[in-house]
């Protein structure tokens, strides 16, 4: 595998001072283009061994290009903020926007091979964890992102050659630490590990670049060509790109008209007493379940989805009438904002992901992918067939961090919903919720209705279950909320106890 | 200062009963209705003494409004994150958008008041924390903000029995802990404290509103309907709002139109030998000084204002050449986004704060109040008058968490300006970057002169110098720029090290 960066590849100074500055006038070049048409993010990794010259690449990139649209991130150990969070939120917050791009310099690569040198991941852990990299990648890149990934390398002589000749220089002493050492005589592990890595995650939209770090010249004039070339394909690409290709199935519905949604019993319904009783019982649980001592190692996240008027609000005002309010947010999902736009679509979800101790309630969430966004046609038929399993994988990721996942859909009846939005209407104090696009959506009834049933058959896994609620009767809706979401938590923590006791 | 609150305030529950449906249905209205406006934005502080119901009254309001568009921020413990930049750090990553409504239960008085209670703080230095803490609800005002300062107070007597209360009660007993009991020993000095912060932080636009804590329903009801008063007036007049309250004269051009500009000899030059030598000397220094120990409890922000062509660009390439690209980031400032727009103007440079041991660069900055939107009329002249000020508050925060901050203005002649818009505009590798608008902005050279001379009479402080740059030599400039950074770094190391020392 490493075996052409192995060669003792090499450039001289006269070759070198010739080509650098066309090479930089037209990296400079593509950095303007991909600023002005701003259509999509670059995302270049810079992994490999200790001396390889990472560091060296990384800054040689800032000097070539206009530092100004380009951001560089080491990922060296994480915050209290971020370890709070799943592994993957700390990436998710540094990635350029459009038009800009970002350095990686230690990768989501980087802890997993560390763990697996040091045994203290499994072969078949590092494999699940490399798998879920390359998806992330997949996703990233469906999304538009262009992904560079260099890996440097050095054979074993080399390495020790370098570490030599840094240390007994007295300006780049100091760049050697002991970790490097320790990393040197473990240079045989090391490389069967990345050999691994590299062979899980080299794909054909975004293969490793191998290139050998021990010559500089070689090693600079190598990324700033291959860059320049990944950035030049891209760029002159970008308006020949075919907007769908997928060539998948159709979704059609089940021949018989019958889904899952048909199958549930909406003429369930609580007495007022009966009601009082139980919201009183269920509040009164969440409360303690949230303000126990083992709960501050979990969070949750709860997502409402449902018909127009199908009473989210008031669900969730009856879930926050049991929680401390420091310990909740809401996040009403609306239009994405500029902000949004210029990044992959679960972006604006990661941006929200709680603290440990803490739950976060979705009013309307990613799942707006699958469907308003389907039946509106917001989005390709290609981009909201992958995005079941990328939410499939962004939610292992939340779970596999503790965070509790409880997702309900308030199903009503088509009569009910014309009943609420007259009622709405009708209310001075709540015609503000009821609006044109309340009432095209309503003609879209059979295409919505089918969007949901592919949505649950798609989404609804073991970790992160769909809850479908019967919400004709508000009330019996707002206890089978609240129970579930008791249930849930109380699930968790109980597995749990029983896991570490 | 406390007599109305400790007067044994209290409604019977009849009346409770009779008003709160009223209550909520307008408060949900006036929160519809900001929501629907999006105007300004509404901060309300929740503080006062333990058990005087902070902790309800959050809940309460979260309760009877749509907690969709509230949210509430308990400021317990600050992360690290947050621990690495200045105090307010954490407010402003906070603070709500236009149309939505946050909620701080603990404040910007919070830490002032433990602090001098405990002894840990002077009396001076508490009046000057809540000089600072006034200053910046002032700018908040003025930026549109809408805030509601609510205390809630018990006499000695009435706190002895409400924690005595809430400890017997077995469902709440888990919400009084020794802190509080603590506390309650402090009860005389927490009180003689907390009369001189209301005293100093009551003013006509934010006065605090004192409630008296004890009965529940006196407490809820005056809350909530203070906070409808407010709102619903300041919603009223939102429509009415003098654009343009200021008297200040205006500010002049010196009659003999000499100006500090005008006195910078365009004329310094240094040779290509020297600039080399003097070059690698202090990218060296910079290098190294960014990589000492010390550097680590240390960050930096340069700040690159300058004519258009001044150089910025070159002379920002030349600094960041000596830095670790993992350690410095360039934040380019341009039109705000639409998440900026909606906040105070300082905010989209708050969020750019560094952690400490970094270096962040705004190639044009915060000035940008006081030169571009002055002259192009952006904002009002109250706006950028009242700038000044806001600007030096803003600074000396970031110079008292030790970061070092370095302002370069650029200046270049208008004729340099000239042949170097010509020469841009030939070379199509540099033609992206003249536009119609540098030719606009050419037109208006004096009063842009006049601005600078303004910004630099008005915020060059003693902590925050300006360091006017001669830029029609082009190395010339980079440096002078290089060489005031090294020297305004080493100086502030030099000075903590006697300190410490």
């Amino acid at each position: 595998m490493f075996e052409s960066a192995e060669l003792g590849h090499k450039i001289d100074q006269a070759t070198y001072d010739k080509e650098v500055p066309k090479l930089r006038e037209a990296l400079l070049q593509a950095q303007i283009d991909l600023a002005k048409t701003a259509k999509f993010p670059v995302i270049i990794l810079v992994s490999g061994l200790d001396g390889a010259g990472r560091g060296e690449t990384v800054n040689l990139l800032n000097e070539w290009m206009d530092p100004r649209f380009l951001q560089t991130h080491g990922m060296g150990k994480p915050s209290d903020e971020e370890r709070d969070r799943p592994m993957m939120w700390r990436f998710w917050r540094e990635l350029p926007p459009k038009g800009k791009i970002g350095i990686f310099l230690g990768s989501w690569y980087t802890w997993p091979i560390i763990d697996r040198v040091h045994g203290r991941m499994s072969s078949a852990d590092l494999d699940q964890s490399l798998e879920r990299a390359k998806r992330m990648e997949n996703m990233l890149i469906s999304e538009g992102a262009l992904i560079i990934k260099f890996w440097l390398h050095l054979s074993k002589e080399k390495q020790h050659n370098r570490l030599k000749g840094l240390e007994n220089t007295p300006k780049t002493r100091w760049r050697v630490t002991k970790r490097d050492w320790s990393h040197y005589k473990l240079y045989d592990k090391f490389s069967a590990v990345h050999e691994s890595v590299i062979r899980h995650t080299s794909t054909a939209q975004s293969p490793w670049i191998i290139v050998e770090g021990f010559d500089t010249y070689y090693r600079n004039l190598t990324v700033g060509r291959m860059l320049l070339a990944a950035l030049r394909k891209r760029l002159d690409e970008a308006d020949k790109l075919p907007a769908d290709t997928t060539v998948a199935p159709p979704l059609l519905p089940s021949i018989d008209h019958l889904n899952i949604l048909k199958t549930l019993d909406l003429t369930h319904k609580i007495g007022k007493n009966e009601f009082e009783k139980a919201l009183e019982k269920y509040q009164g649980k969440l409360a303690l379940l949230t303000r126990t001592k083992p709960f501050k190692k979990y969070s949750v996240i709860v997502v409402f989805e449902g018909n127009d008027a199908a009473g989210k609000g008031g669900a969730i005002r009856r879930v926050t009438g049991a929680l401390d309010a420091r310990y909740f947010n809401i996040i009403p999902v609306a239009a994405p904002t500029e902000e949004e736009r210029a990044q992959p679509y679960l972006w604006r979800f990661w941006r929200h992901i709680p603290r440990r101790g803490r739950v976060t309630i979705f009013d309307r969430s990613w799942y707006g992918r699958v469907l308003v966004e389907r039946v509106e046609k917001f989005c390709s038929e290609a981009d909201w067939m992958r995005a079941y399993s990328e939410i499939n994988d962004f939610e292992a990721q939340l779970v596999r961090h503790n965070i509790i996942v409880v997702k309900f859909w308030l199903s009503i009846s088509k009569e009910e919903q014309l009943k609420r939005f007259k009622e709405r209407e009708a209310v001075p104090f709540k015609n503000y919720k009821i609006t044109a696009d309340d009432w095209r959506n309503r003609e879209k009834w059979d295409e919505y209705e089918q969007a949901v049933s592919d949505m649950v058959d798609r989404t609804s896994t073991k970790i992160a279950p769909w809850t479908l609620v019967e919400a004709n009767d508000k009330d019996f809706a707002r206890i089978k909320i609240l129970k579930t979401l008791c249930e849930q938590i109380e699930a968790m923590l109980k597995k749990n106890r029983i896991a570490i006791g």
